[in-house]
């Protein structure tokens, strides 16, 4: 329940506060380059202090790879790694073993485990995204090599940075949209069925800490067009390739890549933690007041790109893998 | 890569012009009453001819159910089922195999399979979604006895009539979106990790034909919003429970059911098959005029409905079984 | 839990005395070729009165293949295909609904589900095997155009006939040892950890009815040799491939297949029916006698070979999809 | 395909000479108490040094748990864990990484990934049942909780010390014969088609390294008996239970436990490297002899114990987490 991906696996673990976070990446076909330096690269763009209104908890994020890289090669075998949690300080956190944090997975997980380590979220913080982008980045280096590159942007990023200096100091907190182009995409990639390529970046999407939201395309304005307003016309390329002169369809078509851009984006909720008094109850029921603690973002948006990257990265080299198997 | 689901697994197969559509619904629980006529009348909501701008196919669409149902009881046993393909007309569909319908995923399925059965579009027809009506509607029999309902909806059905009636005047076709709503599912239900609730739900949701979009709670619209502004406070109800006094995370949090409505929204493409000439280019790259042939919807919402609580069903019912484990 | 395989998966269902047995085989590469007469041989082999003190129930056993393959060729979708069950007299098994036949699954079947269907032993009938062979049969000819051949036989065959007769005449049954050989596996197939291939070739084994025993290469008799009288000695051959003098380790080694023939022996227990009054207990405990009734195989080791073959087929096809995966 | 298991699933990493072994134990049910030092003696029964003919190499093993437990019980959540690898000298190996040792997995391991990491095996090292014993350790705990206890212990064990001193003294190897017990299993686990009870532990147990062969009650011998020789009469108890008068079955019919204790028995081939000049090839089919390096064990029986264990623990726990989902 914690492994994402058919041929290429990643099983996480590790909870806020414990002592480490980490995962195996399993799956990853031998003999490829890997480049360390590039990895603590792209998992450092992830790290706090870099934006404004990120947390101000400092972690150096260093990535300790285990296993299945040797010699600057992946060897077919599981990559196990780990990244340690430095500075936790649990202190802060005790008020929330007794009280449900609106917004937060506090009351679902009590209900769902009968029991919660509630020392920084434990295993429902967003810090488990750490894990994600250490696998993903690897995923990427492997993509590279394919010719395939990804990258997310903030949607309307512009006045962000004001927007986010102005919720701060109302202690209030922002969501926003993240899009991500994947190109290089060979076309035939994504399983027709349940598998639809954008049926699994949605699931790798949606499982992203705060998403609420994934869309492909053109995709909610799709329903509100007509059939001949999206039409993708086919066309044969000097080269000799097939396309399409537009993108409506976001690069993939009946769940199966078509060699275009592939496009989507991803609606984030605001952070839910206020840096201001919120009124909630306690297990028992008790009406209580929750006072700013702790250390937490105004907005993850900035962070969130190379985790949205990660995920993006680990699906499409997962589909590459299956569609080897598709004929003999 | 044709099965769906951890524990209530559900494998499909079929082609639209094939002898039968069909598939295994595995994991159900042993001795759950099921009401054939109630199977067949959920199964009738899809089909053609009730509403207006649907396809001329006729399809009777009788369920046979094979295996796994013995005096009226499941047996713990896979069902297995079939609905015959009655009225194929596959001579209309020859220039399809030459030709890539803009769209469609005539070239994708090529690209990825080197081969495609293009009577009726194969596998890509929308006519498979009728073995997850058949597999959601004995899910629903099961989540009945445990007291959750599921409902899907047009949104802004208001004038839908209309439009389709202009649309199909034209040849042209529509899309638009459907909301969903699952009551009475308990707090507890969802893997809080890759498996989050809403994520499995989206996977689901956006593996049925046309989807381009997903979103929960209020989805994109939440984006845009302060995190003070959709923050649902905890209130211990009259009756003990613990519930909040609003849903803007739409019943789930941090991936887990919280016990209220659960709640979505799933856009549609507008149907890619229009009923007037359309340029595209055949195999070779040739540009060639397809003209209009075969049955085919104006606008599949109304169709759709039960497709969407299917899918609904089937995902909630298996984190109903995935709880079960979470204790010894 | 009623689907074996990782890419190359088969879903099967079907109680004994129902409509019919079937099953879904997904994952099949596109583009091969497959001859339904050869199939239908294939799956003939299993059939009834074939051989002395075979089951008196005669089945055609016709194959009906529903999707998945068109114009002699698979599509690269899921083949769904069906079994008809034709010969089924449910009124000699009223007895069983209220007793447990020791050996057999009606008690343990009841424990696990509160509810079984005793017509003809169920889904625990070893009728289910049809489907297994349908699929093997599938899949053995794709092994075939890889130049890959399986060949199942019995161990110590002189003189089976005499001893089958012998134990009829009392009304008793047999046991026996199925030896099976899987020439023209290349070099790397196999899961090196928790997936060896013998690993796989043992569950796949283990779940045919009856087996209690699964070796490869020389098996239990490797446990009281030295080290050193086991050494399967690496020699480089004239074609300049690598191969071993001997082949104690029966053509797997680490788990992964090493161009040697593969090797396995696999133990079925006496068929647990006899044709002769048999003492046990009803649901209440009571003390009962069960008088024969039914049509039972006193040997099902000639019936076995082929289900043997399919399993064997099924497993290497799946680990020969999954190197494909192994390099980028 | 490093990960075993449905619900409890066990996916594990690590190289003999790499950093550390470890892996990720996810699906174990929350609320469960977990005694560290019972854990660390379970691990510890598996260490070098403890009985004659064992390996040099001296491991400390320590467990380092990095999420899942806290306060000494499980959250529900996955348990990573490490073990890392101290006394690794990899000089001892660089000569195997040009040569093919026979019986080793040296040749099938580069067949299969065109890459290795030679020292100490690698991947291949029987080393890595390390992380098997530290998942198992676990569900035994849980096991115990519920009144289920597993034993392993070695066939004929008398005279094993002379004869493994007696092969030693020659450069030479023994295998040997694991039996195992799990007592207290309740009637009912077990997945009656491909998921056999007795299937899924064979595939447990064939994954340990050097396993040739695995049967489970009477097994082979069964194959050479008539049907009324292994008849295991029903029986109900002065308690009211049923159970049965022999066991032949091994505690398990149909695929499913019966309430009676399962037993099996487990093939081991002698250890494959010998203290001795051992003719091979090299890579580029040179004819070269190889000089006894590195510390190997003479006979590894003693220290498979708790690993035979582990698997059937982890088997048996999996398997009581599944059969709470066969009702609703």
């Amino acid at each position: 329940m914690n492994t994402l991906g058919k041929i290429l696996t990643l099983t996480t673990f590790g909870e806020s506060h414990g002592p480490a976070m980490g995962g195996v990446l399993d799956g990853m076909p031998a003999g490829v380059d890997i480049d360390m330096d590039e990895l603590q690269r792209f998992v450092d763009r992830r790290r706090t202090g870099q934006t404004t209104g990120s947390s101000a908890r400092v972690e150096q994020d260093r990535v300790e790879v285990l296993s299945g890289i040797w010699q600057g090669k992946t060897l077919g075998t599981p990559i196990g790694f780990l990244v340690r949690n430095a500075d936790a300080r649990s202190a802060d956190y005790e008020e929330i073993a007794r009280c449900y944090r609106p917004n937060h997975a506090d009351y679902t997980w009590e209900a769902k485990y009968g029991i919660r380590d509630p020392r920084g979220g434990g295993r429902a913080s967003a810090r488990e995204t750490v894990s994600r982008v250490v696998a993903g980045g690897i995923a990427l280096q492997a993509l590279e090599t394919l010719g395939i590159a990804i990258e997310a942007g903030i949607v309307d990023e512009a006045g962000l940075e004001q927007a986010i200096v102005a919720a701060a100091r109302e202690g209030d907190t922002l969501g926003g949209i993240i899009s991500c182009t994947v190109k290089g995409v060979p076309a035939g990639l994504g399983e027709p069925l349940f598998g639809k390529l954008h049926a699994q970046l949605a699931a790798a999407m949606m499982s992203i800490p705060s998403v609420h939201g994934f869309e492909y395309g053109d995709g909610f304005g799709m329903a509100c067009k007509r059939g001949s307003e999206v039409m993708d016309q086919f066309v044969k390329r000097e080269d000799g390739t097939i396309g399409t002169v537009t993108n409506y369809s976001g690069g993939i078509q009946g769940g199966i890549s078509n060699g275009e851009d592939i496009t989507m984006r991803i609606a984030f909720k605001p952070v839910p933690t206020l840096m201001r008094p919120v009124p909630t109850i306690d297990r028992d029921g008790n009406p209580v007041t929750l006072h700013p603690r702790g250390r937490h973002d105004v907005c993850v948006l900035q962070r969130a790109l190379p985790v949205v990257e990660a995920m993006a990265a680990l699906v499409i080299l997962d589909n590459y893998l299956i569609k080897k198997t598709n004929v003999l």
